[in-house]
């Protein structure tokens, strides 16, 4: 469910109020392999709560910055995966930002300047929300990809991004410089708190992306959010290239993401997948490249109501080196 | 005080911003039975701060999602009940989900669903807001109810409700279904918190209530939120019965609550009265009933000006059971 | 940058949904004499995230009630001050009340009472948001005040002020009475959580801010928010002398501030200047006086487009009593 009031006030300057709900119903078995001895159980949770603001500072300013409150009511021992809504004093205590990020439109079409906390513009599943996605849950290429460049399930790193459209919308571009700081990634060497990376070493992470799309576009105006469905409404296909690279950090000394995704909307029929190279030569000195893929598809049918129904298949899997 | 500013946006949609806040200010006396030893001190903290949106997503589907900063600035030391605002790195820094839920009014009267974060319906108490009940803090009833079902002082719980109005709006009935995880209802056996629960066993909560009103009805839309006054608007009696089931947790064999309450509105009397039998087996085997009653009575005088004052006395008792 | 939309809702309610954001974007070098041994670095964080809604319930009731996710990204490695935004279990996860306060505008001119979680309106810079002081950063003035009076860096404390303007709005006028309980202020002495105070002592703090100004008033309107800059609209001087008090705590016999500021607006020119003698005899019986002062200067240039671009300097010392 979606709310999305958007409020005019001249100069270019709007505002909208929105949210964004999933609430999950998960039936665990008795035998669930990773909870043996344990009763069959129903869990109803919020898995993602979102609430936030969005709009336009000025004509060539737009802003958005909302807040999660994920997995609330969540029990631990269902078979689901992600951590409880809990900080250290409560259950259902934790609400957070999930981005806060300012575009600067220099040119609208083609020079787009972003800062802020936000998702390194690379991999398909991993920019497109979870109410965008044409499955029920998000494929592995969302998660094992976030976790390995930013090493965080939102996925959002501090930084500052150019992108834009070119060749009559047909070409999508995006380059960003981000500063991690997740320990997974940097590590914690024992400053004042050991949830943030203060490593000695620092190298900064790049990430690119190129995509173009055939017959109709994927965006009319340049978004850093996307969408696997049209409702049946865009004929075209895109391909993406996406690469990452990170040098020197007290966890690795490289770390990198190649990766390739198809997006095609024919009519009723939706398809995307996407394959990535993983790539981390550890500072032990060995190196490997895991790698993940997903391919779905959907078909989109029409009610006489003008409601849609989409059945959709997922296969994703993740191959990790030894 | 409260401000609720609405906006609609046409095909039913609407959206109201909201705040409640209560601002309290207690003195407590050098020779505090609860703290002997200590200076007298006069705290002033905020009770209840609460910000949120409600509103429909169309027109049969309405939601509410607000948030809670209680007991910001408590001094620990005073005699008040509650815990200090603060999350385990600073004071007053704990901001969380009050209620979050969304409702699909299938038939505005008779059959409204409604699905997320919220009170089970049982308890006039509990499920009245403490911005609406006639005493100044909210009786016994409200406390003990909520622990005893969900194990949580705000009351929430994730679940599913059904409910609506029947018979000219003169019956009010609700049913709820609800997956506990608090710590305290299914106890916590070393998931990755301990701060949510986790146990073995597994028993759905079932909530039912049903209200009878005689002369004026007690809502005239189908709503889940209650008031104990009308401001003498009212006349009318409305008697409710509550129980509530649980079968095995790692807890308790079974848990229920069977509770009678009475709201009589005439003129400008105010009188509402709650007697709940608290009915748990424990997994030793032993058993007991805790009871917990409250009545309160108010009179509305109106002022020249249009303004309302309200005396107000209230007894409440809890009788533990052996 | 900010936002702040405005609705209006006729009886003299209005709303407004604003917000406000420094991203900050620090390069750290390798020889930092706090961080020896570890490799320059480029840290972008957002050093000031406030979002919240203002706006009045009724013609004599305003409110204020805004948020923080301030330092969030920050590297801990990174030489700027300030601890990075985390709870225990997470990084990037608070997020909390910034100010919480009604005020009831008695008489709109010379009596207006506030009540909530607010700054104790004493020295300039302090009061000053850091988005409208003339610095890049806020002056030591900022700091040292509120850790001096009430112990934490956000300076808000739960409490009661009234101020007012008068002598034809040359005169402005605060007096509040606070009720401190940080642990800096009051110590903890193991109560349910050891991040807020409740030690066996207790004092009220008192604060009290007196202002002429000469030519130009500095506010047209009573408020409770300043500024350093008119951006060459006002000429005009202010010069505040600033009190506060407080007795004997489980940290010391007594604690006090005086204090005296200046601002001045001539045209393209802001000055702003401030000295502070910091007062404290502990619970051994010593006793000492900080101080601390700064001095600013900024010129308005305005450029043909209309944008304003303000080059400024800052000094700032802190002298600590042995």
């Amino acid at each position: 469910a979606n709310a999305a009031p958007t409020f005019y006030f001249g100069d270019g300057k709007k505002l909208t109020i929105f949210q964004m709900v999933q609430v999950w119903n998960v039936y665990t078995l008795k035998n669930d392999p990773f909870n043996k001895d344990i009763d069959a159980r129903n869990d109803i949770y919020i898995r993602r709560g979102r609430i936030g603001v969005k709009g336009k500072l000025r004509k060539d300013i737009s802003f958005k910055v909302w807040f999660a409150y994920d997995n609330l009511g969540k029990n631990e021992a269902s078979a689901s995966t992600g951590t409880a809504n809990a900080n250290s004093a409560h259950e259902n205590r934790e609400f957070y930002i999930w981005d806060a990020l300012w575009t600067w439109h220099l040119d609208p079409e083609w020079a787009n300047i972003s800062i802020g906390y936000f998702r390194p513009q690379v991999g398909r599943e991993s920019i497109t929300t979870a109410f965008k996605v044409i499955s029920f849950q998000k494929a592995l290429t969302n998660f094992d990809v976030r976790k390995h460049i930013v090493g965080r399930g939102p996925g959002r790193e501090t930084g500052i991004n150019i992108g834009g459209l070119a060749l009559n919308k047909q070409l999508n571009y995006n380059f960003g410089i981000f500063d991690t700081n997740s320990t997974k990634i940097v590590k914690d060497i024992g400053g004042k708190s050991d949830k943030v990376g203060d490593g000695k070493k620092w190298s900064p992470l790049f990430a690119v992306r190129v995509a173009w799309s055939f017959r109709d576009p994927e965006h009319k105006k340049y978004k850093m959010g996307y969408t696997q469905t049209y409702y049946g409404k865009r004929n075209g296909v895109t391909v993406g290239l996406n690469y990452t690279y990170q040098g020197e950090t007290d966890v690795f000394k490289s770390n990198s993401l190649r990766g390739v995704d198809l997006l095609a909307n024919f009519g009723p029929v939706d398809f995307v997948a996407e394959y990535d190279w993983l790539y981390r030569k550890l500072q032990t000195g060995e190196s490997g490249t895991d790698t993940v893929w997903s391919v779905k598809a959907g078909y989109n049918i029409k009610l006489a109501n003008g409601q849609i129904v989409r059945p959709s298949v997922m296969a994703s899997k993740e191959d990790i080196d030894k």
